[in-house]
């Protein structure tokens, strides 16, 4: 190509298109270097001049989804819970499904009364013994993070109920301010986000039980992952149990959809 | 008048005018009942059909500064410490002026190395050994209250940073919801705010001793105010010390605005 093209970020700023952007972004989100350059190839065959940056990332989701889709799946994790509403599908009932996964007994938003107010509880979670109080915090836009000031409230909230926990956890979909984690570890408040702590962060403790959030679909339209969440299914491990007539009665959704839906997951869950 | 007169609200409803309303306003904020009425009578020959309440409160504000410039200023408390704005001319420094003439050794926006974190205080004050910790909340829109949260990151701080002070208070310009009092009651941590607590309560604070904000002043636009909170002339009673030439040569305002302000302070302050 001679042309320069030239792609809009969401800031609505003009750059040059560079294919080695793609390629990282790819690997950083799991997908083998030679998968990642022959999607970022493919990818510049479609580009064109005044292309968004957003365009540019579904061109490289088809992609993936259609030769890779177990890759796909990791490369739009992050979106993938972005998208959690707080009506209906709300996130913390995400990670208490994550974390029963995980052998956790858990429960979301109970009340307790503690020494001086009432608090309600995003996730109640109990394991060997530790009765762990989880505050969760959500975003629905990048680059957000969260605050000294969320664990702070966090920690006196663990004091007035200090009688019926003995651990505490904020728990994120995305980052948090240094002052968070400097706070966090010094009043062993457990910090679990995006890419944080490395060794059980909120990606990692997906991606190792492939507990990917029913948001992750691709095939079928928003309203039809509603209708599945409304029924219990939040991770697409939810559908493993259920037959398409199952799902299909459950849901009111017609054979055709379900069938679709549980193609797409076969591939994610590669099983 | 027999024609009906409609008022539009902030919410853009519409409701019949009613005098009894203007009078009750007037009175709540400590104007004598002779004087409501006086008022009322007047606004009610202004207004006509589609007037909003915010042109109503105007010309009630007008007719009060014209006739009795002391129940003005307390008729527009609320609104003048609304517009304090966040940039140059914030609620800590003027709560912190109010302490000063309360006796306090006061100190705005001081860092703290505490336990585990630093720390931004946004009031220091002592007095007779007390050590206290004061957190503030400003909103500049009527209705928001200083909910729970609040309180608790105030608390945990402070916990955090015990080894400075023996007290702490979160202080605001409305007011504090139900759950906030009763853990800042449970947890000893002192609540300020509009009408609470009843005793001390900001503006019982701000009118015992007229400690006035300087944006309460009507007779000058916004602009000139800035420029007298630029030289610390904060409270309507900063005007006092100096004389018209000082604060002419420090502003570079006119002597002919500088007159206009003085005026309308002396009629605030009655003295």
């Amino acid at each position: 190509m001679n042309k320069k093209i030239y792609v809009v970020k969401a800031s609505g700023d003009k750059e040059p298109f560079n294919k080695f952007k793609i390629i990282s972004s790819l690997v950083r989100a799991g997908t083998p270097i030679d998968i990642a350059e022959e999607v970022a190839d493919e990818v510049e065959e479609k580009v064109y001049n005044g292309i968004s940056t957003r365009e540019i990332y579904n061109i490289c989701l088809k992609i993936l989804i259609k030769k890779y889709p177990r890759f796909a799946a990791k490369y739009d994790l992050k979106r993938s819970i972005m998208i959690l509403g707080p009506s209906g599908f709300p996130f913390e009932k995400f990670f208490a499904n994550i974390l029963r996964e995980y052998g956790y007994d858990v429960e979301n938003n109970l009340i307790f009364k503690g020494k001086c107010v009432e608090h309600e509880i995003d996730v109640f979670a109990k394991k060997n013994g530790k009765r762990i109080m989880i505050e969760c915090k959500h975003h629905s836009e990048p680059g957000i993070y969260v605050d000294l000031k969320v664990v702070l409230y966090t920690y006196a909230r663990f004091l007035d109920l200090s009688s019926y926990f003995n651990e505490v956890w904020v728990v994120s979909n995305t980052r948090f301010s240094k002052e968070a984690v400097r706070y966090g570890k010094c009043m062993n408040v457990k910090l679990i986000g995006w890419r944080h702590p490395k060794d059980m962060s909120l990606e990692k403790m997906i991606e190792d039980k492939k507990l990917y959030p029913i948001t992750i679909l691709k095939s079928v339209k928003y309203d039809v992952i509603k209708r599945l969440v409304e029924k219990n299914i939040i991770l697409v491990r939810d559908l493993w149990d259920k037959s398409i007539e199952e799902i299909s009665i459950e849901t009111g959704l017609s054979y055709r959809i379900v069938e679709k839906i549980l193609n797409e997951a076969i591939a994610i869950l590669k099983i």
